[in-house]
């Protein structure tokens, strides 16, 4: 009865809500970016009015990067913690946006209506089902269903730098019965799932430099070694030509799938074809033999997210550069410790580079092991239970292909299982030009959560 | 008797001359770049002036691209065409720059006395040794010393669109009994060179396209295509573990070094390691077993100018990469035909390219074939007297890595012999940052062309 209550109060009170999403998104809190700084604090700001709002004591916490936000409200029943984060990443390349990024619009699209800017997805409009959810629970009840931490990070889109520490120093505060964590996605188009498997990353940056500045290649070419040129060496022996990563013990710690996970994958009837054809594409190009989730799920992968050298404006400069540069990225899994890849990686780059050349490498991008939650506790069941009633079909553990390694440091640092529950879907264009979140999802997000709040207490 | 005073009044003007050339500095005439058409406009504008000041009948001349400066004095004996440039190259990486690149400076150094800027070398303090030979001629004369054609372009760093089809359109005018061109270097420290040989060019710009957009490198990380690795699997197979580039029939039309000209090279005991060391390396990295000069002045190359995918930008952007972009020029020697070596790139690319990727190649980049001076014209034994008066070593016929296109241009449309002379230094640091021109080389450089004159008339 009072659950329905507070569904209909969602669901009435929808236009507000989405007009409180608009303000949250028009602050542009690119982590990544020292230019943004202000930004990313004023996120933090907006967010601390808004849980004051609901009688939440929230403040802003200092750190050596961006702030976190941390909020608690008293009450009966188990200690629910919910984690987002309201950093988001760049917007680059700007010309490919049909609206500016910051600046959110509600469109209709032949998919339906749709929350268009930065963000909108990964990750303010997750973070804010939650926190909507809790506005039309205390509505209706005049206070939240149980004791609840909220806890946001403005550092997730670079990183992460600052997250460990605070955790470590704030462990008691920060320990719940079981963390939530909304930055995940819908199976498919409306198959709700909890994610259960989720991806580690390393991120590594290589400067390889030759001549000590750029050369005329009409003097030196042909005499003087060009660095592009043993990076790109470097980067295509990084896999076999059946799509394997070559560097030296990288599967060690890679484990198979277990069988019953392996059946469910299997159930979920996954169209590789249909899911590359939403971006362009038809044909997986990873590891041969493997099949298109074990790809996205359960296989560690390297890529390469960036690489410059020489001259790339426009015409042509006849440069022999003197530095090639790429970003590289491996998603780990199983057992991998992102350490031992690292190590392992740059011996392999080391390796390949010749006499003449020096090889540099950027220390502390980000490494984090892949993480599996414990489905054992009884909060998983339920949840799946409350998703099930929610959406038309029946909510699923699945894996992740993206790495959100807070999932891991709540076992390691607070001992408690965290759920991955989100409503975003594949054509979001997360990290890309246009990023979207339909409003059905907001929508049946915010009732997700109320629905599950209910189910947990 | 007459010359010695020429070369006196080159001496007392020196400073002078300096000055003259500053303010031609100060002028950002960066061709390549769209935004600096005006700055090209000012520099030509400038030019029409000095040389007006000379008496000679000099106009600026439009083209589609930016604009020539052609002019003309009468007079007995030999008419002489002088040709330079007085375009520059871009000045990124703008932070590698001690001085800005546009403020032009005389610094004393280690080696002695340098202007310091873009163009000091390239090609406006070498354009102007000439016309301040001709200025310090008519001091002492009243009148230049035979009938003169002066023709600057402002295209020669962004591969000269305009220059054949304004050649044609004017073959006459432009029709002497030799062209001078001053956009070469001296041999070594101080040994006066003529430049016989020189390397063509062909540019090309490739763009291979994956994805429809960037991607999360989490959500699609393993499964789709990365274009980035498929330019470096391109780029790495364009040479093979000797230095030869792979390109079928790449090496078809290009000869080996006839003996005599081999014996006068091998004469010239070119230090590779030292010309190497001069920029940070020891070890010529061209094809394996031929000699350094070889590699520089008479091997074609394939070389990578630029390279760029995904998030170059601070900081870490886990972005699967749409597009990936390379800037590749091969230098090129012989009868090779730019344009068959173009068609068989451009295949070699195709050949390697997957399915589910696009490869598009940007046309009209710039393409000249190689050119070899004939030195039976008269007036080759006459420089090489010349400036072996003026510097302590004999004058020596030389090859030139770099791309002259001009040089062939003379032949094929106006019949005209060609005479290349310079007196750029190796480590003038031409299309790199901090530029300079040893203030030496600008004064002999004046009076070489003193002597020059003087010889020919």
């Amino acid at each position: 009865m009072s659950l329905t209550e507070v569904l209909d109060r969602i669901d009435s009170d929808l236009d507000a809500a989405v007009d409180r999403l608009m303000a949250l998104l028009r602050i542009p809190s690119i982590s990544t970016d020292p230019a943004y700084a202000a930004e990313c604090d004023r996120a933090a700001d907006w967010l601390v009015e808004d849980l004051r709002g609901l009688g939440v004591r929230a403040e802003k916490r200092a750190t050596p990067g961006h702030p976190m936000v941390v909020g608690h409200v008293e009450g009966e029943g188990p200690h629910l913690l919910f984690y987002g984060h309201y950093d988001v990443q760049p917007v680059d390349p700007l010309e490919l946006w049909d609206t500016p990024p910051f600046e959110p619009e509600l469109q209709d699209t032949p998919k339906g209506r749709v929350l268009r800017g930065r963000g909108t997805s990964d990750d303010k409009g997750q973070l804010m089902t939650f926190v909507e959810a809790c506005r039309a629970w205390k509505a209706v009840h005049g206070s939240l269903p149980c004791r609840i931490t909220f806890f946001f990070e403005g550092e997730e889109e670079s990183g992460s730098p600052s997250l460990v520490p605070f955790m470590k120093e704030n462990r008691e505060e920060l320990t719940s019965d079981i963390a939530l964590i909304c930055d995940t996605g819908l199976f498919g188009h409306d198959t709700p799932a909890i994610v259960t498997m989720l991806r580690g990353m390393l991120q590594e940056e290589v400067t390889i430099t030759g001549p000590s500045k750029d050369l005329h290649s009409g003097m030196f070419g042909g005499i003087a070694r060009n660095p592009a040129h043993v990076l790109t060496d470097v980067l295509a022996a990084l896999h076999d030509e059946k799509g394997a990563v070559t560097v030296p013990g990288f599967y060690d710690d890679v484990p198979e799938l277990p069988p019953a996970i392996a059946a469910q994958w299997e159930a979920l009837n996954f169209d590789a074809g249909k899911f590359l054809g939403e971006v362009g594409l038809k044909h997986p190009a990873g590891e041969e033999g493997r099949s298109g989730l074990e790809m996205i799920w359960s296989r560690p992968t390297a890529e390469v997210n960036g690489m410059w050298s020489g001259y790339t404006g426009e015409g042509f400069k006849t440069v022999l550069p003197s530095k090639a540069h790429a970003k590289i990225s491996f998603r780990l899994v199983g057992d991998q410790d992102p350490h031992k890849i690292s190590t392992a990686f740059r011996q392999f780059v080391r390796d390949r580079v010749p006499e003449d050349c020096t090889v540099d490498f950027v220390d502390g991008m980000g490494a984090s092991p892949a993480s599996a939650m414990s489905t054992e506790h009884p909060a998983f069941e339920a949840a799946r239970g409350a998703l099930s009633d929610e959406w038309p079909n029946a909510a699923a553990f699945v894996g992740c292909g993206g790495s959100i390694p807070i999932a891991g440091y709540f076992k390691s640092i607070t001992g408690t299982d965290a759920m991955l529950i989100g409503f975003g879907r594949d054509d979001d264009q997360l990290h890309s030009p246009n990023e979207k979140y339909d409003l059905e999802c907001f929508h049946k997000g915010i009732r997700s959560w109320a629905r599950i709040l209910d189910a947990l207490t």
